[in-house]
């Protein structure tokens, strides 16, 4: 297998120089515990994502008959956009297919950009079919989203900016779907800082290259589930398995509601929109997935092309998963003043009622049984039990917890 | 009234070089048409806005004994973070008084950096004159938010950031509420730079600056109403008014679907968090509220600090006004396949059925009526409108689209 050289990256370098920004590093007050955590927001790249860097690079290595033919990718995300774009800035054609079912956003995102979109019937393996047959009737050159040398070279340049922005990094945390931008990150660190430890992070729904390494194969999955769609890739590449293997040091995983806290956290402390996979290393740090006391380390915040109406509902998750937003059921007798008492008795303890549903002689329930749902925002878990408490000594047995 | 001096911002800058970031100066695509947009990054300051500054300053100015006694502020949101960080900086007690009805998230954000909470049953007001009062008791210092000319000072010294990051300014949109931030940064900017233009921007539900200068005299506002908390001052200083009269080019207005669909740009375009005030430059660009043809233009993001369960409130409305999401209510004949005839339809035209409720015989509706509620994604209103018409073109003619 034919191996990244520091040369390589340093001229991807230079050539995205034109184009990328380079994205800011910034100390995290909120995530530094016994250590000091810094980020990497490649969210605030160019398209929303690193995907440009690769993308780039990719096609400036082209000949010029190959240009003249145009390229092709198949992606309904951040891949879609950076070759959208780096296509345009080189005035190449670039032709993107895209599942039917791809969200509006993305598509409308890709196609400002100035790439012709083939919205294929189906899910992405049918686009993926479609774009293979269109490039064998057009000759333009299908570019890989991470199993290439090339693209490889360009996600590494983010690895020689964070050692220009902080020399003394001692560990980078990265997101890993098929293992283009932890190939690149590693191989280049190490290269320049051996002692630098490389983590890669997926979700546990999208474990390819966890079962990898752990199989020590590469492994395909039957299914990926996870709302960090950036990074739901069912079998690694055959170049990037090979680079984890060598140059990383170790692959962990994070759960759903963890990658929604992540997302949240970025949001609420850092004013940072995070789609999910960028968001994976932040989620890792959080939940202690990795040892990390004394250490500077760097999340890699990989993209924020998150779509607005799934951002809504990561943000209702984890204010559920983080006790902000609790949901109680209060079992009543149907007698006037108690919702004012239950409501008292919560604003006494300082959290507030959002909603409140009085549900008399429902299914299932007696004549003269009344309920309570409420929904209300409370600072921790530990104060929504203190409420939960008082309303019980206030003679309110009868509560259930649940959504 | 006494003037501030450059000499007093560059003291500034020289003492918040210990604490304050120098945010980030990026250019934005999307919002460049016929010119070139730059957004200065407050809300990526430290305490996720501008008010550390002017604080901080005010704070490292006071006498040894003044020190001893330490700070008082009465604020439930940026003032009192900025206040509470730049306290503790300094190694100095701060006491905030905050009304009982201030945002769980606020008063948890304040208290985390260590300064003492007073929360005062009522609104602001109330918490203002125990505040005052608490003040003559203990004979700590008063911070006032914005009409103090060491506060403005400190918010000064983001024009001089500014200038250094772009020389070639041509124009810099401020939010106003108070006027500290406006004051600081015209004053200084007009001392560096004449020909730079400086607009003040306030929600029109809370516009006592704009009144004021109209009415060539502070005037002071009934009532606020806007979801731009940060911004919802009833009267403006004295000093900050003089301020504005001098050093202002124009302050203009802006509404509240114009604010969301601003801050909603922001997160999708920038992939940043901003507070409703912080995004009304960027609204008063976006809607052409001033002449900025072939200019540069720096709007001033002032802050992050937006509570989640309001932040979700507002993607709502403005993907609603732009378009994105639309309600439409269409009248069946209750007969089978109508729902999968209907769904065909959008479908077809790429657009996302979010919801969908069968509402048969409702109140005042005759026995066989049937109506559908859909809520589909869609890409604006030119694509909702030629689904209304595809579907009126099948028969389907009694159609109303409202929520």
């Amino acid at each position: 297998m034919e191996r990244l050289t520091l040369d390589t990256v340093y001229d991807a370098k230079n050539v995205l120089s034109k184009i990328a920004r380079t994205t800011s590093l910034t100390h995290s007050n909120f995530l530094s515990k016994k250590n000091n955590v810094y980020l990497k927001s490649e969210n605030l790249q160019l398209t929303g994502s690193f995907k440009l860097r690769g993308a780039y690079y990719k096609i400036s290595k082209l000949s010029d008959p190959e240009k003249e033919k145009g390229v092709i990718a198949c992606s309904a995300g951040n891949h879609a956009q950076g070759v959208a774009l780096a296509a345009k800035e080189k005035g190449i054609k670039a032709t993107i297919f895209m599942p039917l079912t791809a969200p509006i956003s993305k598509v409308e995102a890709t196609r400002s950009y100035g790439a012709e979109i083939k919205l294929i019937d189906g899910v992405y393996d049918d686009a993926y079919k479609a774009a293979i047959e269109y490039q064998k009737e057009t000759g333009a050159t299908f570019i890989h989203p991470f199993d290439d040398n090339d693209v490889i070279a360009g996600q590494g340049t983010i690895a020689l900016e964070i050692y220009e922005q902080l020399n003394e990094v001692d560990a980078i945390v990265v997101p890993i779907g098929g293992g283009g931008l932890v190939s690149g990150v590693a191989a280049t660190i190490k290269q320049i800082k051996p002692t630098c430890k490389v983590y890669g992070v997926q979700a546990s729904g999208a474990d390819s290259m966890y079962e990898s390494i752990k199989n020590k194969e590469r492994t395909e999955l039957k299914q990926v589930n996870t709302f960090a769609d950036g990074t739901a890739v069912r079998l690694p590449g055959e170049l990037t398995y090979n680079y984890c293997l060598d140059f990383v040091d170790e692959v962990v995983t994070v759960e759903e509601d963890e990658i929604a806290s992540a997302v949240l956290t970025l949001i609420e402390k850092e004013k940072m929109i995070s789609e999910g996979s960028g968001a994976l290393p932040v989620a890792a740090v959080m939940f202690n997935k990795i040892p990390l006391e004394g250490k500077n380390v760097v999340c890699l915040v990989s993209g924020g092309n998150i779509d607005v109406n799934i951002l809504s509902r990561v943000i209702n998750k984890a204010l559920i998963k983080t006790g902000r937003i609790s949901y109680l059921t209060i079992e009543l007798l149907d007698k006037p003043g108690q919702l004012r008492d239950v409501s008292t008795i919560i604003a006494n303890h300082g959290a507030n009622v959002i909603r409140v549903r009085h549900n008399q002689g429902g299914k299932g329930t007696a004549i003269n049984e009344c309920y309570l749902n409420i929904v209300i925002e409370t600072r921790n878990f530990e104060h929504f039990t203190t409420i939960i408490n008082a309303l019980k000594e206030a003679g309110y047995t009868n509560i259930t917890t649940k959504e």
